[in-house]
């Protein structure tokens, strides 16, 4: 069968009215919905000669035999959050099934080709992302705190887990998955405003950004609003709104890609006849660097610091969560950019804000790139969520593109 | 009896005793504890040739007739917030007393004196402040929405009225009390910074302020704190920091004894990994002079408006409450000036934040001034307000001194 991109679009169609409602798609992992999500999907690839297996940590795998046992994966998820859209994951496993379609067709390809579907992408129902592809990267390090999580009805991981097939004990097993993998290609939806705002359909993602989160708590004094004066006021809320400013200018200065959010300033005693004694504000930076983010980081505590003086209040900083940035590998970004070029007559090379299954799989060292196609007005995680039908069509050409260039890349360098 | 500060302090030491507990003064209007404070400060009048009365609204008066019926009131109140402090009120009517003493021992004054212990100025039961006050001045206009008012444990009003004496219908009769009013003089300790800052053990309040009270609502986009870049966002926590810093400015521009707050600002949806959508602020303004607080609340609204603009995000504002400035009589405020300086060597003339029963006094038309002893540290309404103790001897000499000039102004100018 020739590559018919708008197949893909009716068949993504076809799994919106089996798993979603009027609220969305509600292929949450680990439900029946989802179940029946996967057996749909495989009832897509049965005419192929595909071996169809699902490994110890849930993860769904077809396997098209190759001259070469080196294989190029390509990836996607089929879980959604509850109230989703019809594309965030599921666009990469169907266009992974029209891709395989079409190589298939051609016979035995050079290297041997997988499409995986990743279990758990979302972490909806038990708040652990990434569930599937951190098995099989073995980078999946808390497990014994796993075999606590409950969902919101009290239902243990590893009871939901077993109810699927799977051992959590044996999950890390799934990493024999990796054998021969020489590459892994990954499509998505950008779930954000870039490319819609530079009118570009399709775009090459460098990786995906690290990340430094900080609860910053400045303590000053409460006062009242009517008898003290300005100049004998400790106001710890002039210390966040400085910040909260001097963030944005710390981004302009680190340049492209960089990004710092303020997401919420709590004030205390907060009341309309108090100066605020504590503001505890959070701080979101992201950087595709490591140094650059680190510098970010430094910058915006070292501006704390200096508003701190200058207000005549204290300022303590607490780390929540960090992660380092994950660079795509840059053989496959040429490749990509290439095959996006091609097909939609330009490219571009932007970060990915959200992680995706492909940064587990990219720390894990397989290369690996992403596609995204254009989101409109940056929606995602909502019924809303939506691509133009060409712009879903030409992502399924630059995958198709992609992979051919990959198995030849694949097949020549081995 | 000759004048005895010392006596003054004494006697508020006993009240604490005999009204307070571990966490502070207990003397909430309208319960025993008050009412056993107001039997304790008759009975500290009891010997003088005093004519006592409970007005319609439940203050408590005393007067000494003088040669002209034309009368200089003393006043304060002896009620407390819940957990207050032993100063906050109680030392303007037990100094009250002290100068009452002295003024009977010498006999037939040129003026009646009368003193006036106010019901309910903290209104903490019922959370209607100035009670007593605003009955007698006649400026109570919510006698309707105060039938319907009730305690933390479903008293209502009314009720609570009557357990001490008091008709509510009746309440604005106490304006009959103002007849013959031709001055008002209040002694407070000043619950602010500025004395102490400065130096100073006493000083006269021009007047108390006018108070614009805003709620401003800043309202963005809610977007990806990772994908979306920095120029593509519509932060509404920009605009409120830009205004809270803003409106320091506005106040440093109007000059001395302008204030302007920003006490709270709520961020939706508040969460480390979303630009803010809407932010909730509080904006708190005063000014004793009228047409410099409206061009304060002119600018802070011009300022909003531009901030809106520049981060393409949308502001409306809300009045939340305002009241204007009150102005104490110009004469008096000289007599208090003389009065003070006598007694501590310097004077400092200054505004009040917070309300007080003067302020009704004076809204009345009955010629008013008050002054204002040092603070430590500024606090009240808590058990660690305190004021040195030869601050306090030197507030009942002036408090004093204004007496006898006010009355000897009074009888000459009539």
């Amino acid at each position: 069968m020739p590559l018919d991109p708008s197949r893909t679009i009716a068949e993504l169609q076809e799994l919106r009215e089996l798993t979603g409602d009027e609220n969305g798609a509600q292929r949450v992992a680990w439900t029946d919905t989802w179940k029946r999500a996967r057996e749909w999907l495989r009832g897509k690839l049965d005419e192929l000669p595909l071996e169809h297996e699902i490994d110890e940590a849930g993860n769904q795998w077809w396997t098209l035999g190759g001259a070469s046992d080196h294989a190029v994966l390509i990836g996607g998820h089929i879980d959604s959050v509850p109230n989703g859209g019809w594309l965030d994951g599921a666009l990469n496993v169907v266009a992974g099934v029209e891709v395989m379609r079409r190589i298939a067709e051609e016979g035995e390809p050079a290297t041997t080709v997988r499409l995986v579907e990743w279990a758990d992408e979302e972490g909806a129902r038990f708040g652990r992302s990434l569930f599937g592809s951190s098995a099989a990267a073995g980078s999946m390090a808390d497990q014994d705190e796993l075999r606590r999580r409950k969902d919101a009805e009290g239902t243990s991981l590893p009871d939901a887990l077993e109810e699927h097939g799977v051992d959590l004990d044996r999950a890390l097993d799934a990493k024999s998955q990796r054998e021969g993998a020489a590459a892994y290609l990954e499509l998505h939806i950008e779930q954000g405003p870039v490319l819609e705002s530079m009118d570009i359909p399709l775009g090459v993602v460098l990786g995906t950004y690290g990340v430094e989160r900080s609860q910053i708590t400045w303590t000053g004094q409460a006062a009242h609003a009517g008898s003290t004066p300005m100049d004998k006021r400790r106001d710890a809320l002039a210390g966040a709104a400085k910040l909260a400013l001097e963030i944005r200018e710390i981004a302009k200065r680190t340049g492209q890609g960089a990004v710092c959010t303020s997401g919420n300033v709590v004030c205390k005693p907060g009341i309309v006849t108090s100066v605020v004694e504590t503001a505890e504000q959070l701080l979101d930076q992201r950087h595709l660097d490591a140094g650059k983010l680190a510098e970010m980081l430094a910058e915006a505590r070292e501006a704390a610091e200096r508003f701190a003086k200058e207000e005549d209040v204290e300022v303590s900083w607490e780390r929540i969560w960090a992660i380092e940035p994950i660079l795509f590998d840059d053989a496959l970004i040429e490749l990509a950019d290439e095959a996006v070029t091609e097909v939609a007559g330009q490219s571009h090379r932007l970060p990915s804000g959200p992680l995706h299954d492909a940064a587990e799989v990219s720390r894990a060292g397989v290369p690996t790139v992403m596609l995204f196609v254009q989101s409109l007005r940056g929606l995602s995680h909502t019924k809303l969520e939506d691509t133009k039908p060409e712009h879903l069509e030409l992502s399924v050409q630059a995958l198709d593109r992609l992979a051919t260039k990959t198995i030849e890349r694949v097949s020549t360098q081995v």
